[in-house]
């Protein structure tokens, strides 16, 4: 996957619906309540009616979260305090039910999906399609991507295959009914090429880039520092064409995520971006397909400093800061709630005609103060 | 009311199990995730293990939302963009189910009450009781407290009623099953005696505290300024003792803000603090009734100065920062589902030996990097 070959069949994002925006900002100056006291819930709102082309915005009836799974050839490094085997053992505890993104899943109304497509396991972690009855191998790419200090992550082909699975994925769920998705991710070593990944598109140094991930102590971060490093030489002859970047220092899980994203965006289906991983994506995914950050809203803000320069470029700014900092989607499903707040807030509320309350005066009933007796006496 | 009746009548503020809280916290460290990965909500599991004295904590089974009404005879001074009026429309209102307090409580799946103190009404604003069947009379404390810039709010016996108005309402709603309580208010002109009281009891000037409240322009910001001076001039010899500063620069309202709370924390329940007007409140019963914060968190962060400056002195940092300044107790309200998801991550999730994941290593499966190659060579 060139960025030219890529470009060329994805379709143009759409513009948000700007009637719909203003009567949202509109009616939100009618409802019972002072003007903006609703804060960021009165921003969302209008941007979901600008989404959705409808004021006031429809509830959602279909959350999903995509968790696209994949490990790294990377974290034979060492650059994670958790061995490779537990992208298969996690995958598996995301189908019992037991793993953080499935009890926030269940909270919010939201359904997960787990998606493998670079899981390094002899069989595909987890099955296929929107109810799991799809054989794995069609959404596979390869087992586990490259270790990308020292190799690309995919071949031109892998990468185009994974773009396509993650398109095919945004597909499958919207076309399934899905009107809010939450991408996640599972895989041990992969905040090493999402660090690389926005390294490059943004101009940094690994050091810049670099956290802690899941946790590693101060030895683990010099070989991850060195990993980043490594894997940005690399990448560098690369680093104008985002796709190429994605090839070369992501992985086929980012890649994937990425074609997610844009095909979602081209779809006018919104988006909670989770922590440092989808978001590494996405900042790849708005240049390969400008304007999809539309779409795209931020839940959580991430402890790994590569998101905070992926949200910059992309003018994202997260609803939550709640140190979370363990991915799955979990940092995006906890923002849900606010999104629902902020539709449902602007779509049942009562107006100040219809409640028979009073509105802002500049006068309140008489006891108002005289602007006049402040203007300067000279 | 002054202080040592007050003191007199309040049993101690428990203090949290503290086997229950290391019980949570080992169990942190035994789920599917990093230790620490889940940042604010393992803490805020912890913290809700301590008060319900079990671990893992119980999901909430009746939150309820409680707002008390009242009017302030300072909004006659021109503090606020709306005309008292506007409490009892507001208060119908929240009745007929149209505020957002009723939306967002439907969302998380809380109850609204509306507890009418101090409306400027003929009449109770609303009805009492836990289900509305009680008479209002017994609830009401006057029609509007005192001007404080003239005046104070209330006479020793109706600070007194207040009090216990509160504390009964809290009794009620806990003895109705009350799991988690969530206090609001309404009443035009209320961030001017909360902008006192926490400016008394913190040592503030006036300009340090005073703030836009419902949107009003330089003009009343200026008069809103010189009445909270005035307030606190009134007050000052009272700085001292909280429930005489609730008493002088307050409002029925207040108090009975603080008695809840008080009695909140007094049985063991939780309470998540809604803006300026119920920290302020909180600020002050926390005077009353040293270590009741033990029992609060604080919902979302509020553009009012005084209220940062209460949650510094509580040593509380809110769990949300969504630019939210309606009151009502939708701050609060829109933290709920964070809560919601501290419980049920800590209960639900598998640990590492339930799900058969292995844990973190030093070193990882062999792949590790020997630290000693990184040791200072000198």
């Amino acid at each position: 996957m060139e960025s030219h070959e890529v470009e060329s069949v994805i379709p143009p994002v759409p513009e948000l619906d700007e009637a719909a925006m203003v009567a949202a900002r509109r009616r939100q100056g009618e409802l019972t309540k002072p003007p903006g006291a609703l804060g960021r819930l009165e921003e969302l709102s209008i941007w979901l009616a600008g989404v959705q082309g409808a004021c006031p915005p429809r509830p959602f009836e279909r959350v999903r979260a995509v968790v696209i799974a994949g490990d790294h050839g990377v974290a034979g490094a060492g650059v994670s305090a958790y061995p490779s085997d537990v992208t298969a053992q996690m995958v598996a505890n995301f189908a019992a039910g037991g793993a953080a993104v499935n009890v926030l899943a269940r909270l919010v109304g939201a359904e997960v999906r787990v998606v493998d497509v670079s899981v390094d396991s002899p069989e595909p972690a987890a099955p296929g399609g929107v109810d799991g009855t799809a054989p794995g191998e069609r959404y596979r790419v390869r087992r586990g991507s490259g270790r990308i200090d020292r190799e690309d992550a995919l071949s031109v082909e892998e990468a185009e295959r994974a773009f396509l699975v993650g398109r095919l994925v945004a597909d499958e769920e919207i076309d399934a009914g899905a009107d809010l998705l939450v991408p996640g991710e599972m895989g041990i070593g992969n905040t090493t090429p999402a660090a690389a990944i926005v390294a490059l598109l943004c101009d940094r140094e690994p050091i810049e880039v670099v956290g802690r991930g899941t946790g590693i102590d101060d030895a683990r971060w010099m070989v991850k520092t060195a990993a980043i490093r490594d894997a940005m030489r690399r990448g560098r002859p690369f680093a104008g064409n985002a796709a190429s970047v994605l090839r070369v220092v992501g992985g086929a899980d980012l890649v994937a995520l990425a074609g997610l994203l844009v095909q979602a965006a081209v779809r006018r289906t919104p988006v909670i971006l989770d922590g440092v991983i989808v978001t590494a994506a996405a900042l790849a995914a708005e240049r390969i397909a400008p304007e999809a950050r539309r779409y795209w809203i931020s839940g959580t803000r991430s402890p790994e400093p590569a998101q905070a320069i992926a949200l910059g470029a992309l003018g994202l700014t997260p609803l939550l800061d709640a140190g979370l900092r363990l991915g799955e989607g979990t940092g995006a499903l906890l923002a849900v709630p606010m999104l629902r707040a902020a539709q449902a807030t602007l779509a049942e509320m009562a107006t100040f005609d219809q409640a028979g309350v009073s509105g802002k005066s500049a006068e309140a009933a008489g006891a108002g103060p005289d602007p006049a007796q402040y203007s300067d006496p000279t």
